[in-house]
Protein backbone atom coordinates (compact mmCIF):
# COMPACT_ATOMS: atom_id res chain seq x y z
CA UNK A 1 0.00 0.00 0.00
CA UNK A 2 1.24 3.38 -1.04
CA UNK A 3 2.16 5.58 1.55
CA UNK A 4 -0.70 7.98 2.84
CA UNK A 5 0.06 11.39 2.41
CA UNK A 6 -1.32 14.99 3.73
CA UNK A 7 -3.18 17.22 1.30
CA UNK A 8 -1.89 20.57 1.07
CA UNK A 9 -4.26 23.13 0.18
CA UNK A 10 -3.47 26.44 -1.27
CA UNK A 11 -5.64 29.97 -0.94
CA UNK A 12 -4.41 33.06 -2.01
CA UNK A 13 -0.66 33.03 -0.79
CA UNK A 14 -0.72 30.59 1.51
CA UNK A 15 -0.98 27.25 2.16
CA UNK A 16 -2.90 25.22 4.20
CA UNK A 17 -2.30 22.21 5.89
CA UNK A 18 -4.26 20.54 9.11
CA UNK A 19 -3.03 17.13 10.37
CA UNK A 20 -5.91 15.33 11.47
CA UNK A 21 -4.06 11.80 12.61
CA UNK A 22 -1.03 10.58 14.11
CA UNK A 23 1.61 10.16 11.64
CA UNK A 24 3.64 7.38 11.22
CA UNK A 25 7.53 7.69 10.08
CA UNK A 26 7.02 7.61 6.24
CA UNK A 27 3.84 10.05 5.94
CA UNK A 28 5.86 12.68 7.93
CA UNK A 29 8.57 12.79 5.75
CA UNK A 30 6.44 12.19 3.02
CA UNK A 31 4.83 15.34 3.88
CA UNK A 32 8.02 17.32 4.22
CA UNK A 33 8.92 16.58 0.65
CA UNK A 34 5.47 17.64 -0.31
CA UNK A 35 5.64 21.04 0.90
CA UNK A 36 8.32 22.24 0.60
CA UNK A 37 7.76 21.23 -3.29
CA UNK A 38 4.37 22.95 -3.30
CA UNK A 39 6.47 25.93 -1.89
CA UNK A 40 8.58 26.05 -4.69
CA UNK A 41 5.58 25.26 -7.08
CA UNK A 42 3.08 27.91 -6.06
CA UNK A 43 5.33 30.65 -5.12
CA UNK A 44 3.16 31.05 -1.63
CA UNK A 45 4.67 33.23 0.77
CA UNK A 46 3.35 31.53 3.90
CA UNK A 47 2.26 28.25 5.38
CA UNK A 48 -0.25 27.51 8.02
CA UNK A 49 -0.16 24.14 9.91
CA UNK A 50 -3.09 23.40 12.31
CA UNK A 51 -2.17 20.55 14.77
CA UNK A 52 -5.59 21.07 16.92
CA UNK A 53 -6.23 17.19 15.88
CA UNK A 54 -2.88 15.58 16.98
CA UNK A 55 -3.06 14.37 20.59
CA UNK A 56 0.35 13.19 20.89
CA UNK A 57 3.83 13.56 18.87
CA UNK A 58 6.71 11.78 19.33
CA UNK A 59 10.34 12.49 19.12
CA UNK A 60 10.94 11.65 15.10
CA UNK A 61 7.22 13.81 14.47
CA UNK A 62 8.46 16.68 16.58
CA UNK A 63 11.91 16.59 14.75
CA UNK A 64 10.65 16.57 11.13
CA UNK A 65 7.95 19.39 12.17
CA UNK A 66 10.90 21.47 13.46
CA UNK A 67 12.72 20.67 9.98
CA UNK A 68 9.76 21.48 7.96
CA UNK A 69 9.64 24.92 9.51
CA UNK A 70 13.35 25.80 8.88
CA UNK A 71 13.10 24.56 5.40
CA UNK A 72 10.43 26.55 4.68
CA UNK A 73 11.99 29.43 6.21
CA UNK A 74 15.02 29.18 3.59
CA UNK A 75 12.78 29.31 0.52
CA UNK A 76 10.88 32.21 1.65
CA UNK A 77 7.47 30.93 3.54
CA UNK A 78 6.71 32.36 6.72
CA UNK A 79 5.04 29.31 9.20
CA UNK A 80 2.69 29.59 11.62
CA UNK A 81 1.44 26.54 13.93
CA UNK A 82 -1.94 26.57 15.00
CA UNK A 83 -3.70 24.54 17.50
CA UNK A 84 -1.10 23.05 19.50
CA UNK A 85 -2.32 20.88 22.49
CA UNK A 86 -0.60 20.65 25.82
CA UNK A 87 0.65 17.26 25.60
CA UNK A 88 1.95 18.83 22.25
CA UNK A 89 3.49 21.64 23.47
CA UNK A 90 5.13 19.89 26.51
CA UNK A 91 6.71 17.10 24.04
CA UNK A 92 8.33 19.67 21.78
CA UNK A 93 9.91 21.66 24.51
CA UNK A 94 10.77 18.58 26.60
CA UNK A 95 12.57 17.51 23.40
CA UNK A 96 14.56 20.82 22.92
CA UNK A 97 12.69 21.71 20.20
CA UNK A 98 11.83 25.44 21.10
CA UNK A 99 10.43 26.74 17.86
CA UNK A 100 11.42 30.08 19.67
CA UNK A 101 10.70 32.02 16.64
CA UNK A 102 7.71 30.35 15.10
CA UNK A 103 4.17 32.19 15.04
CA UNK A 104 1.54 30.36 16.48
CA UNK A 105 -2.80 30.94 16.88
CA UNK A 106 -5.24 29.16 18.24
CA UNK A 107 -7.40 27.52 15.01
CA UNK A 108 -6.91 27.94 11.41
CA UNK A 109 -8.87 30.85 11.21
CA UNK A 110 -6.40 32.91 13.23
CA UNK A 111 -3.11 31.72 11.67
CA UNK A 112 -4.63 32.28 8.12
CA UNK A 113 -5.36 36.20 9.92
CA UNK A 114 -2.23 36.66 11.94
CA UNK A 115 -0.57 35.29 8.45
CA UNK A 116 -1.95 37.72 6.02
CA UNK A 117 -1.25 40.60 8.32
CA UNK A 118 2.29 39.25 8.53
CA UNK A 119 2.65 39.67 5.23
CA UNK A 120 0.70 42.73 4.33
CA UNK A 121 3.11 44.74 6.57
CA UNK B 1 -2.78 -0.32 8.32
CA UNK B 2 -5.71 2.03 8.55
CA UNK B 3 -7.18 3.68 6.21
CA UNK B 4 -5.96 6.65 5.43
CA UNK B 5 -8.46 9.26 6.20
CA UNK B 6 -8.82 12.70 4.14
CA UNK B 7 -7.84 15.58 6.16
CA UNK B 8 -11.72 18.34 6.55
CA UNK B 9 -10.61 21.82 7.25
CA UNK B 10 -13.09 24.35 8.73
CA UNK B 11 -12.63 27.67 7.80
CA UNK B 12 -15.32 29.93 9.51
CA UNK B 13 -18.47 28.46 8.50
CA UNK B 14 -17.09 26.33 5.88
CA UNK B 15 -15.47 23.02 5.70
CA UNK B 16 -12.61 22.75 3.20
CA UNK B 17 -11.54 19.23 1.60
CA UNK B 18 -9.14 18.60 -0.72
CA UNK B 19 -9.00 15.64 -2.84
CA UNK B 20 -5.29 15.30 -3.90
CA UNK B 21 -4.59 11.74 -4.32
CA UNK B 22 -7.11 8.60 -6.34
CA UNK B 23 -8.71 7.53 -3.37
CA UNK B 24 -9.61 3.46 -3.34
CA UNK B 25 -13.12 2.64 -2.04
CA UNK B 26 -12.40 2.27 1.99
CA UNK B 27 -10.93 5.32 2.00
CA UNK B 28 -13.79 7.18 0.04
CA UNK B 29 -16.55 5.76 2.28
CA UNK B 30 -14.86 6.54 5.45
CA UNK B 31 -14.81 10.19 4.10
CA UNK B 32 -18.31 10.11 3.98
CA UNK B 33 -18.50 9.49 7.52
CA UNK B 34 -15.93 12.12 8.27
CA UNK B 35 -17.47 14.72 6.28
CA UNK B 36 -21.22 14.01 7.62
CA UNK B 37 -19.99 14.30 11.38
CA UNK B 38 -17.60 17.36 10.90
CA UNK B 39 -20.94 18.71 9.32
CA UNK B 40 -22.90 18.11 12.67
CA UNK B 41 -20.08 18.58 14.58
CA UNK B 42 -19.38 21.75 13.38
CA UNK B 43 -22.85 23.11 12.23
CA UNK B 44 -20.87 24.27 8.73
CA UNK B 45 -23.30 25.79 6.39
CA UNK B 46 -20.73 24.96 3.07
CA UNK B 47 -18.69 22.56 1.54
CA UNK B 48 -16.12 23.33 -0.78
CA UNK B 49 -14.31 20.07 -2.52
CA UNK B 50 -11.75 20.82 -4.77
CA UNK B 51 -10.76 18.10 -6.97
CA UNK B 52 -8.06 20.01 -8.46
CA UNK B 53 -5.44 16.69 -8.62
CA UNK B 54 -7.92 14.07 -9.14
CA UNK B 55 -7.12 12.76 -12.99
CA UNK B 56 -9.34 10.01 -13.36
CA UNK B 57 -12.38 8.81 -11.36
CA UNK B 58 -14.36 5.53 -11.38
CA UNK B 59 -17.97 4.16 -11.04
CA UNK B 60 -17.73 3.97 -7.30
CA UNK B 61 -16.31 7.02 -6.14
CA UNK B 62 -18.18 8.85 -8.46
CA UNK B 63 -20.78 7.49 -6.98
CA UNK B 64 -19.91 8.33 -3.63
CA UNK B 65 -19.33 11.87 -4.60
CA UNK B 66 -22.94 11.97 -5.89
CA UNK B 67 -24.21 10.65 -2.44
CA UNK B 68 -22.34 12.51 -0.08
CA UNK B 69 -23.21 15.64 -1.96
CA UNK B 70 -27.18 14.98 -1.76
CA UNK B 71 -26.70 13.99 2.05
CA UNK B 72 -24.70 16.63 3.14
CA UNK B 73 -27.81 18.77 1.39
CA UNK B 74 -30.30 17.23 3.54
CA UNK B 75 -28.22 17.82 6.41
CA UNK B 76 -28.23 21.67 6.09
CA UNK B 77 -24.77 22.47 4.07
CA UNK B 78 -24.27 23.75 0.38
CA UNK B 79 -21.66 21.83 -1.43
CA UNK B 80 -19.24 23.88 -3.95
CA UNK B 81 -16.92 21.07 -6.33
CA UNK B 82 -14.07 22.80 -7.64
CA UNK B 83 -11.56 21.76 -10.22
CA UNK B 84 -12.93 19.25 -11.95
CA UNK B 85 -10.69 18.06 -14.85
CA UNK B 86 -12.51 17.15 -18.20
CA UNK B 87 -11.90 13.25 -17.55
CA UNK B 88 -13.24 13.49 -14.60
CA UNK B 89 -16.36 16.12 -16.07
CA UNK B 90 -16.64 13.21 -18.97
CA UNK B 91 -16.88 10.22 -16.27
CA UNK B 92 -19.44 11.71 -14.03
CA UNK B 93 -21.53 12.53 -17.22
CA UNK B 94 -21.52 8.98 -18.71
CA UNK B 95 -22.22 7.60 -15.59
CA UNK B 96 -25.28 9.99 -15.33
CA UNK B 97 -23.62 11.39 -12.06
CA UNK B 98 -25.51 14.72 -13.45
CA UNK B 99 -24.99 16.86 -10.25
CA UNK B 100 -27.47 19.08 -11.90
CA UNK B 101 -28.62 21.69 -9.11
CA UNK B 102 -24.11 21.53 -7.38
CA UNK B 103 -22.36 24.61 -7.71
CA UNK B 104 -19.22 24.00 -9.59
CA UNK B 105 -16.09 26.60 -9.51
CA UNK B 106 -12.40 26.73 -11.20
CA UNK B 107 -10.41 26.27 -7.53
CA UNK B 108 -10.59 26.36 -4.20
CA UNK B 109 -10.34 30.10 -3.68
CA UNK B 110 -13.29 30.83 -6.49
CA UNK B 111 -15.52 27.93 -4.68
CA UNK B 112 -14.94 29.45 -1.37
CA UNK B 113 -16.04 33.00 -2.63
CA UNK B 114 -19.15 31.44 -4.60
CA UNK B 115 -20.12 29.87 -1.32
CA UNK B 116 -20.11 33.07 0.52
CA UNK B 117 -21.80 34.78 -1.60
CA UNK B 118 -24.56 32.41 -1.51
CA UNK B 119 -24.07 31.86 2.07
CA UNK B 120 -24.59 35.99 2.37
CA UNK B 121 -28.24 36.29 0.71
Amino acid sequence: MRTPRIPILKLHNCLLVSIQWELDDQTALQFQEDLLHKIHETGASGVVIDLTSVDVIDSFIAKVLGDVIGMSKLMGAKVVLTGIQPAVAITLIELGIHLADVQTALDLEKGLETLQQELGE
